[in-house]
């Protein structure tokens, strides 16, 4: 029985484990991986590190403390969760079962893949999954990008605010608002495609250009920075049951990263609240460990 | 007219700063200084870095940073607040206007002092305002505690879990739970002093001892950290009349950080949500910030 699972190891994870360490918690973390998403980051042939605010910095620190404190993690996901009372019980993915007071759920929002040629080979290199952090390195440099909400045709308006141009693919099937799309389309600088499909990627050391097949035949477009940014889908399939999760998957939190389940609480991407930002997710996280540590001191549960 | 008018410079409304420097934002920053209550923390005679979450470095970069956007920033104090359609107007303490169509209020809470000899010497110097981000640190040591709330009585119990001895003076007048009082008279290690007030503090370098008034007369108390925690007090009076504040003064705002009054975002402790930790107000005055862009967008008011 542990005081405190947190499940995810990515900047939200990583944040509630250091809280769980100073407060000498009986805790264990689930996760694939250490890092999570800030694994990866988009770079450009041009770009320079002072251009990025540098709470990527922290993960390194904390991903590192947290390997040091092997007892504390192990590399598993989870299969299902299930309450019994004030005890959790948490069956994973390699078949263990652990027990906790309380869980802090930071398994993030995974990016959907076109499987298309060239995709896996760019990622990072000039190709990336979220746009949201970059725009303000792409002033006066040509950007593709293509979704399926209109979280795309956002990035769009913000991309073309300092772009030289951006060329912006409605992926088949999409849901978007039908004013936005006539906004973004009237944009300068911005042409919307709104019947065509990506066939591949491609370029030397960086992608350089996405070839799309239309009605109208073959078109090759070249860019400075290829976004392919579908709707992310929030990793809660395993709250099913246990949280009420509503249409969109994410994890409704209040204000102190609290679910409507006492004792579960969730932190960063998965809560949709965090603008897929590394800073917003350390301060959830650890936000996340803080209310989960004042739960258990108020019922009494803390035996780390 | 500005985009967004940032009030405070703390860590909330630094990382508010950054993300509307990112963003190209034409905002102002209106705070009496830099860097807030970051600027203290308390120092111990064998203190190690290590020991504490380095969220502070961050703060120091962000510092440096608005530092050389002088444009940005004044070192101004907000005197009150109005809102009319969607536009605020500022009037600061030095008497300037200034318009913006966001705000981003993060102006923190102010510890309050006894005013008692040695309180301003040993400040910083083994004697500080709040215990929740040092507990870890008084492993097999001393602690004096006083406040005036279950706060204090809260972080006597997470005190006790670790440290030698702990004693306790509840400041007369205060509120307490009863049954919390019992529990924390209780614990073992723990001495609650219910009757007596603090004369002053003494020691060298660091404070080593607190002198207290009581019925059955002076009491020297040695110790090797002074916590002196009554209830902090929000710094929100200039939001009377805006937004509905309740008894607390806290400013309510939702998981991004919104108020109830479109426009107006808050982050940090002047939400009582940030747990007075720099972390957390960090990603709390991110999360404001992008917030605060969204809605800009969103209601097309976006000017820089």
């Amino acid at each position: 029985m542990h005081d405190m699972i947190i499940v995810g190891a990515g900047p939200a994870g990583l944040a509630a484990a250091m809280y769980a360490t100073r407060k000498r918690l009986d805790y264990l973390v689930l996760s694939r991986d250490l890092g999570g998403k800030s694994n990866y980051s988009i770079k450009l042939p041009d770009m320079e590190e002072h251009q990025v605010i540098r709470a990527r910095e922290l993960v390194t620190v904390y991903k590192s403390r947290l390997e040091y404190l092997r007892h504390s993690y192990r590399l598993d996901g989870v299969q299902s969760i299930s309450r019994n009372g004030k005890t959790f019980t948490i069956t994973t993915e390699k078949g263990a079962t652990e027990e906790a007071s309380t869980v802090i759920v930071a398994t993030g929002a995974r990016n959907r893949r076109l499987d298309v040629h060239g995709e896996g080979k760019y990622l990072s290199r000039a190709l990336g999954y979220s746009s949201i952090s970059y725009s303000h390195l792409f002033t006066g440099k040509r950007v593709f990008l293509t979704g399926d909400t209109d979280r795309v045709l956002n990035s769009a308006v913000e991309m073309s605010i300092h772009s030289e141009s951006v060329t912006l693919l409605l992926m088949q099937g999409g849901s978007y608002t039908e004013s936005l799309v006539k906004y973004v389309t009237g944009l300068e600088h911005v042409e919307v495609i709104a019947d065509g499909a990506i066939k591949e990627f491609r370029g030397d050391d960086f992608a350089e250009e996405v070839v799309i097949d239309t009605p109208a035949g073959e078109r090759v477009i070249r860019a400075d920075g290829f976004f392919v940014e579908p709707e992310p889908v929030p990793n809660s399939s395993f709250l099913e049951g246990v949280v009420d999760l509503g249409n969109s998957g994410y994890v409704p939190v209040d204000a102190v990263n609290m679910t409507s389940v006492p004792g579960l609480f969730a932190a960063g991407d998965v809560t949709g609240n965090a603008f897929e930002q590394i800073l917003v997710a350390l301060g959830e996280g650890a936000k996340a460990g803080l209310s989960a540590y004042r739960y258990l001191l108020q019922n009494g549960l803390r035996t780390g």
